[in-house]
Parts: C-alpha cells; structure tokens; sequence
C-alpha cells in the first residue's frame, strides 16, 4: 500500500497533528520517510504542541516531547505530560517520550520539549546523554539551560507561541496542577490557606 | 474473610515475599494494618531487596523501592527497575514505587531503595518533598546522599548484606545493563572497543 502522507504531501498542521496522533511504531505505514526530511525544527515543535494539545484536551497538563534522529530527522519517541492521565507523580513531557523510544543510544539524537525541562527531566536528558534539547518555551518556566548546556548538551531555544499562550491559559485555569507537577501535591497542600 | 497475614504472623522472608509480590492495592485483603507496624525499617528493606531479586529473576536489574506512611507504616507504593522488562529506558526502583503510589503528598512518606539513588532519582526525590530516604546500599554506588540532605531530605543508611551481594553479583554478570542503566546506552556503545 502507499504511504497517505508522502514527500508531495504539503506540511500543515492539520497533516502534523496525524503524526502527533499516530503511534509512533506505526508512523512508518502512515508517513514516507522523506516526508520527514522536509521538516523544519519549528515543525517539530509544532508536532510536540499538537501533543500538549493532546494533553490539554483530555484534562491533562499541556506538556510535550518529540525525540528524532539527528541524521534521517525520523522520530523515535514522542508523548506528554500523563499526570492526570496515568496518575503518574511524575512522568512529563520529556521521559514518556523517552519511554516511548525505548532503550536506545540517545547520543545522536535531539529532544524538542515544548517547555523548560524541570530539574529531574533535565538530568534525565545530560544522564541519556541526548546530543541536543530544543526548548518551545522559556517563558513560562526556565532554569536548567545553562546547567545542561555545562553538562554538554547543545540547547537551542525555539519558542512557539501558541504552545507559550496554551501553557499561560492552562497555568491561569488550573495552578493546583501546574504547581504538583513541578513540586508535588506537598507543595500544593503548603501553598493552601 | 479474614486475613492471610496477620498481627500474629511471624516476619519471615516468606511472609514478607508475599508482599513484595502482591500488587500494592491488594496488601488490605491479604494483610492486616497491624502486622505491618510489626516491620522495622530493616524489615520493609528486606521487602525492597525482595523486589530487587525478583527483577534480578526476570533478567533485569536487581533494585528494588517501597514507600511506606510514616505514621501508619503502611506501604503506599512499591516496586523495581523494569528496563529490561518495559524496555524503558528509565524507569529506577524509585520511579516504579513512586508511579505505583500514584499522585499523593510524600510529605510525610519514607522511600527505602536497595541503591544509593542516581542523580536523577534524587533529584525527584527532593522535587516530590519526600520526608526521609533510607539507602540499603552504598558499596555499590553512592554519591547523591550529601545533596539530598542539602535539599532538606533525611537520609539514612541501612545497609543490606543479602541485598548488596545481589547487586554485586549482578554487576559482574553483566557490566552492560548496569552501564546502560546509569549512563545510558550511548555510554556503552563508547566504552566498546
């Protein structure tokens, strides 16, 4: 059978978001290898918002990751933030798509994160030994860009403004949630009157 | 019906095999609240190294992890490293226990683990405000207790004979999946010859 989205298949958002939906080990039965080359960086990001989207729409944080290969530009994990989903304490943007990649040498690849890494995901990435981390928003959180730049990790800042305005409009409408999944719901309890 | 394990049970490995086995949800049919105020924190490290052996068993890596309430002394989560069976690429004896207890306050919890925790584990351990740490073996590896102590956690080391025996063993057996496990694999692939 042909691929449905070939290398002539126009990048729009709406062809991004199957991509985003698709499980990622079946990508290469729905999308043409070459299709993926023609994909820019912010193109990347895009697909790890339409995955905070993803999150965003089923109550869940809007958080997302996308892993690729630095040289076929084929993505190996993707997924997001699944605190509500999976009431998991703690399994962000970055580690469910490094769960979904599986185990595999990580030194030749980039992780696109729509958000600032938190401290744990940040150690996590220089520990895997990720080749480069692009970042779609220091706006609505930032810190360990200079620590995983130290450790060796490239880091480059793409910032995607529909991903900043989705996190400020979950941020605004739902702080408890924001706040346990940086700190935990001991924090959450605290910061109670 | 009434209870398996009770008050009355002796500690025995077997016994508290059992527990390492059932699934965290079911320990309230199965035992009774009393026997676990019964279990000394050596004992509900026993529990922990159970866990490591029962990975260790399934070819994966032998460290295991368990939270107790500190004042009910109930276990709220456990579990053991899984990259081998989930082919995840991190998921420690920490992670597992935490995601088996599922999104609650750790603020009054201990978390025991068989291994002195990697930097990424002790960094989760501080951000989820866990109350105390205790560590069954710093032979092995070590390294993590002096910052968790800076971020306000307690810790403590209880070492475990039978426990550190195990990792040792597994250590030698196979140098691969212990590198793999802390560095990742591109780590291993730069270490071949």
């Amino acid at each position: 059978m042909k691929h449905f989205i070939t290398k002539e298949t126009p990048v729009t958002e709406e062809a991004l978001n199957v991509i985003a939906y698709l499980p990622t080990k079946s990508l290469p039965a729905i999308v043409e290898d070459e299709f993926f080359v023609k994909l820019s960086d912010r193109d990347i990001m895009r697909i790890a918002v339409l995955l905070a989207q993803k999150s965003y729409d089923e109550g869940g944080c809007p958080i997302g990751g996308v892993i690729i290969d630095n040289r076929t530009r084929l993505i190996v994990g993707k997924g997001h933030n699944t605190l509500v989903q999976d009431n998991d304490p703690y399994n962000h943007g970055e580690t469910s798509a490094i769960r979904d990649a599986g185990r595999q040498d990580f030194g030749n690849t980039t992780i696109f994160t729509t958000l600032s890494p938190c401290d744990v995901c940040a150690t996590l990435i220089y520990m895997r030994q990720f080749n480069r981390v692009v970042i779609g928003d220091v706006t609505n959180a930032s810190g360990t860009e200079q620590m995983l730049r130290e450790k060796g990790v490239k880091v480059d800042i793409l910032e995607d403004p529909a991903g900043i305005a989705l996190y400020a409009k979950y941020k605004a409408e739902k702080p408890d949630l924001d706040l346990e999944d940086w700190k935990g719901l001991a924090a959450v309890r605290k910061a109670q009157p």
